[in-house]
């Protein structure tokens, strides 16, 4: 059987973790498994990596950043590679190029577009355990040296997993499984022992850390299921996976995001195309935008809404002001003192009133809504940032989560 | 023209090192040039990783270690790059790899067999500087990551000039050129303005640190003439290149070596074949041997003496001592406490009584003698090593290299 593990840069933060992690791989080996073992780099190094690149340029061009970040996992593989050795079984580091992760031309947030394995089935053929550096990749165009972006390395275990038709893949982290919600804000968040591709999506994208979004997004195109474990214990951990809605709880949990900002285009006229140029030229700039809101007009103008990463606020801002006059809007307020607190379970789609449920809780905590977004398995709401632990607490309780038997 | 540059980890230590080759680098560009540059690892970087590896496995495997050591110049360059950028002029970085450095299968000493700088002459020809990672490349048979050894980046950039056809290869460091003595010693040494290949060669293989012997000798097997710079000022430095007796100064240096022990094979009989089973022995355990010294026998024994570095010290005399009672020798000595002095010029050939002057010298100077080897172009001692500072300053002053006119 094919193993994929992935080692998160916590759980090979100093050469005693390493060694650790090294026992774990070398244990499923010995078990008669066939064992991929995809590394981030060492605790902080990549953001040490990026400090130094700051201090010479604001903008590195992405190219040269990217080969510089790279040369964190490679670090991280050549040492776990080390310590396997020194426990009798012999190991092969391989950088995302040599394992055959192959990407678009999006430096710094590179998409796989395909995965050649030969070079890994060729090491594992010849018995020895292979560590693929997460995070990065190689252009097909150019050659060149790509990263997939900040938590990258679950994604590249993902397409591993998939292109070697690895039944699990494992992703061990310094927490051990996917919660209700934040123990650290909830005291009674209870492990959940399943969700679906979906609920994690849904989870991951509203501020759940455990997951890289796209690595859920990944898998749940190809079918792969992930297994979240602790590297620090032996719990069960979470299993990701298709789902299944006959066992589906109608809540899986509650997610919490400090990350993002509010912004607000005050008074746009309330004509066809305006809400087009805003989010085509934000998008042009590389914004990411998170939710949306616009309501229905009054006197022929609108508040339109979004959120976004409290980083690219600035940018949004000096773009949106300059456009805001062309298209005849009050002005731009950009408001970084918010969160986003949402409910999600795949099970709401056939239980009306949970949105009601959740604004009553909120409601009844003294917690005011600031905008509303829903799909059909998410209910998001932006409130003041100093409420934040208090409403995921007050929705918890309102769910019962806490006290449900697990999946 | 095509200028190929290389800088040490001296002088691209910290970012503001960095910045400052980034402005040499571009000035080159900016007067017309195509521009390849070769980077070391900044500063320390090596032995750091050196040291991590170390706390995982006292052998590391080679190949896992190059990978990890590879890193290094992987930050340096995609560094170097990003200031270059900032200057306005844009930049490539590569790998070894990809700059096409291929090599035997000899990792941590891999010897580049072939270049092949197709990816060089593309980003040259888009108008890029290229920067090249010193010290490694590519096996060609299985295309793992190998470094060349101590040193490589400037065998990196001479194999570079060579395959490229530059006229000179410039090697900046942090001194500013190639001295009749080392000028910390010797407070009159004189930089050589110029200096043959055949010389340089032997200056390196006695301790001048300036070049690394294999890049000399590469040069001088492909042409290569050699600029030995400062990163920090604007001296000449030193012409390394192909010489011409004609000019040629009778004596070029002094060099000390004090990084070698003596080792003794004690009253080995004087029979055919003994002293080609005690060195294949040496050259199959990889120990670097220097200078081999056996006497004419007396009573039917000899003493067979020879130099080695201090490290591979421990692990020779094991090796012999095992050899010793088989062949019927003494005993191993092996001596630390010993240094190489030796006297190199390329004139020497043709002016009798060098060897005699010198060894005049040293015994004005109270030093004694307890090995003397030649070639045609140098003379070495093995001194105590207390004496070695007092002999260089009295070999330095009796042939006068202080007062002559530069080549």
């Amino acid at each position: 059987m094919i193993v994929v593990q992935k080692y998160g840069g916590s759980s090979v933060a100093d050469t005693e973790r390493i060694k650790r992690v090294a026992e774990r791989v070398t244990q499923a080996r010995r078990a008669g498994n066939d064992v991929v073992v995809v590394v981030s780099a060492m605790g902080k190094t990549t953001d040490s990596l990026l400090a130094r690149a700051q201090e010479i340029s604001v903008i590195p061009p992405g190219r040269e950043l990217d080969m510089l970040l790279t040369a964190g996992e490679r670090i991280s593989m050549a040492l776990l590679a080390m310590a396997i050795h020194e426990l009798g079984v012999t190991a092969r580091s391989l950088t995302g190029s040599q394992a055959g992760i192959i990407t678009d031309a999006a430096h710094g947030k590179a998409r796989i577009i395909d995965v050649t394995p030969g070079r890994i089935h060729g090491a594992l053929a010849e018995g020895h355990i292979v560590i693929v550096a997460g995070f990065q990749g190689v252009r097909r165009d150019s050659k060149d040296v790509t990263t997939l972006g900040r938590g990258g390395s679950d994604t590249t275990a993902v397409a591993l997993a998939a292109a070697l038709g690895a039944d699990v893949c494992e992703i061990y982290t310094d927490v051990d499984g996917v919660y209700t919600a934040d123990p650290r804000i909830v005291a009674g968040a209870r492990r959940l022992a399943r969700v679906s591709h979906e609920e994690m999506l849904e989870l991951a994208a509203c501020g759940a850390k455990v997951l890289q979004v796209r690595s859920v997004e990944y898998a749940r195109n190809h079918h792969v299921a992930i297994a979240v474990r602790s590297s620090f214990s032996d719990s069960d951990g979470t299993l990701v996976d298709e789902g299944d809605d006959m066992e589906q709880a109608m809540i899986s949990g509650v997610a919490h995001d400090t990350g993002e900002g509010k912004l607000v285009i005050r008074r746009v006229p309330d004509k066809p195309g305006v809400a087009a140029r805003v989010f085509t030229a934000l998008a042009d700039a590389n914004v990411n935008i998170d939710m949306i809101v616009q309501n229905v007009s009054e006197d022929g103008t609108t508040d339109i809404s979004c959120t976004l990463p409290v980083a690219d606020g600035p940018r949004a801002t000096r773009l949106l002001e300059e456009l805001s006059s062309e298209i005849g809007a009050e002005g731009i307020v950009f408001d970084t003192d918010v969160a986003k607190v949402s409910l999600i379970g795949a099970g709401m789609k056939t239980h009306p009133g949970v949105a009601a449920a959740m604004f009553a809780a909120l409601s009844d905590a003294g917690v005011n809504i600031e905008m509303i977004s829903t799909s059909t398995i998410r209910i998001s709401v932006v409130i003041r940032a100093g409420d934040v632990e208090h409403a995921v607490r007050a929705v918890h309780d309102a769910f019962g989560l806490a006290e449900q038997v697990p999946a």
